[in-house]
């Protein structure tokens, strides 16, 4: 459908599309040289995301010290092959939307389009945290789980493009019911709302005291940073939520690990702010978890490098996961 | 450190290294032109099992009508990524055992070492249920679960060649204890030896009197063949068991598909003989369980078309797996 572009260190621009704001760079040999950003249209259609994509593209050619021919586009959801948004509840106009093909039209560029989480680990994979490792796994832990796979150095994508939905691999088929119509997925549990869940539960059993306390005394209203900052001030009933939100952290990263045998997993997403409470319990709960620990070396579990950047650049390097 | 095998129609031989018996075949464009067999040793060290597949080899060269430079062997337990058989607990004297060097120096011939399950996965890709799918996931239903995974077109091996161990997937934390250390993997459930293990519960909560009629009167002795045989024939306590089995088999395989997104899953192993009593109701589950299935092509669930040979074919064809 394309010609090929030969030379991985071109111009191009990528873009993260997400529920609040729409995220642009242009990346030149790996690195950031141009970045735009604006609101995500809040109603409207999919022309007014369009419209919003082609706003950010617009602001990044005329800053951009380069020219570019190509626009990775990671998008919020169910991502086809032909870059259709198939399901994207998260963003008004956007199931059903021909994302690919309208912006082509409108841009006269080559565009293409992938899930926002597979864009984040490939970002990581050719740019930041996985940089030269051929068998990683990037997990975005944000309101749920995103996930993207680098096996043997190529994006894993699946015949419809929608792999690497890590966050709805079922751990507890007793669990809590998820919007996704399972129960007990993993980002039921090792989300940001999966921490929010915990918490409200203990604090319901009186487990929390402080943690209530800092959320102005009532327990229905507990949130995640209000655990992570009790646990950050030494609070032992924060500490052991923590440890019981590593646990199950640990737990889906096993089941990655026995499944893709990764040299190493990069941990991203907004709940990485407060991985100091909890990167350490998870990597002795997985050291602890793994079988046939003692036959193979260990498996690095590091935090992602490109912060917001992430699902952006790796838009951006799109290109260079077609072949 | 090898020469590459460029022509996918050479001939090329191929062994499974059982834990009864080691089967070889020469693999001629995709058929099978010879086969041989001789049983595994059952004590000894690892020069034994070398002497047996010697053995199976010159069997091979002298029945083939073709010469082959290439061996490949599908050994159990995990392979890493030089040939050395990194822990094998059924496979007396395996563990440790440099199965690919000290065959290259007896054989003088080219040889490729993997894990069986990940071999018999390859055979159903190039030449079984799945040829022609870029992406499928072949499991292996026997005392355990084996898997393997084509991505892409491509087999997954992981950094140390030990990918594809699906049936350590956690899928209850509170599940019954496995020999890995783990609790409530998945091959606890959806394996022959689970089936048996819930069989084992349903017969001491005596719901299925016509199975443990079958074992003779004694619930302790309920196989898996015993349940199968009553659901066969129709007993309801025995099809409720099988519908209970198909269930977990089925939250295995939507994990799997929210993980790598594939085509097709390729079902083998011993307990395919029984296909007939869960087959249907597995793939029911599976479509009534996997999230944004309005939105995505259906996907296939086959039974493997190779039988005991998949992983012999599968590790004749492994020169065609490096790259």
């Amino acid at each position: 459908m394309h010609s090929s572009v030969s030379d991985p260190g071109a111009p191009a621009a990528g873009i993260d599309l997400g529920g609040t704001k729409c995220l642009g760079v242009v990346v030149l040999e790996g690195e950031v040289v141009a970045e735009a950003r604006v609101e995500t249209p809040h109603a409207g259609d999919g022309e007014a995301v369009i419209a919003a994509i082609a706003e950010v593209i617009g602001a990044l050619a005329a800053r951009g010290p380069s020219e570019f021919s190509c626009v990775g586009v990671g998008a919020p959801g169910l991502v086809d092959r032909q870059g259709v948004l198939r399901f994207a509840p998260n963003l008004p106009g956007g199931t059903g939307l021909a994302l690919g093909r309208q912006l082509e039209n409108r841009l006269g560029r080559r565009v293409i389009v992938d899930n926002d989480a597979t864009c984040a680990a490939w970002g990581e994979a050719l740019a930041g945290a996985a940089r030269g490792v051929r068998d990683a796994v990037v997990a975005t832990l944000g309101t749920g789980i995103g996930g993207g796979i680098i096996s043997g150095g190529r994006l894993c994508r699946g015949v419809n493009g929608f792999a690497g939905e890590i966050g709805h691999m079922v751990v507890d088929p007793a669990g809590p019911p998820c919007p996704c119509g399972q129960r007990g997925c993993w980002e039921r549990f090792a989300s940001g709302s999966g921490l929010a869940r915990l918490a409200r539960e203990a604090a319901a059993a009186g487990r929390i005291g402080a943690v209530v306390h800092l959320a102005g005394g009532d327990a229905g209203s507990v949130r995640g940073e209000h655990v992570t900052m009790a646990a950050e001030r030494g609070d032992a009933g924060a500490r052991g939520l923590m440890a019981e939100f590593a646990r199950w952290l640990a737990l889906g990263l096993v089941n990655l690990a026995n499944i893709f045998d990764p040299q190493r997993f990069v941990l991203g997403g907004g709940l990485l702010d407060a991985s100091p409470v909890f990167m350490d319990s998870t990597r002795e709960t997985f050291a602890e978890l793994l079988a046939g620990r003692g036959e193979r070396p260990p498996i690095d579990i590091v935090p992602a490098a490109l912060g917001e950047r992430a699902g952006a650049i790796g838009a951006a390097l799109l290109f260079r996961s077609r072949d």
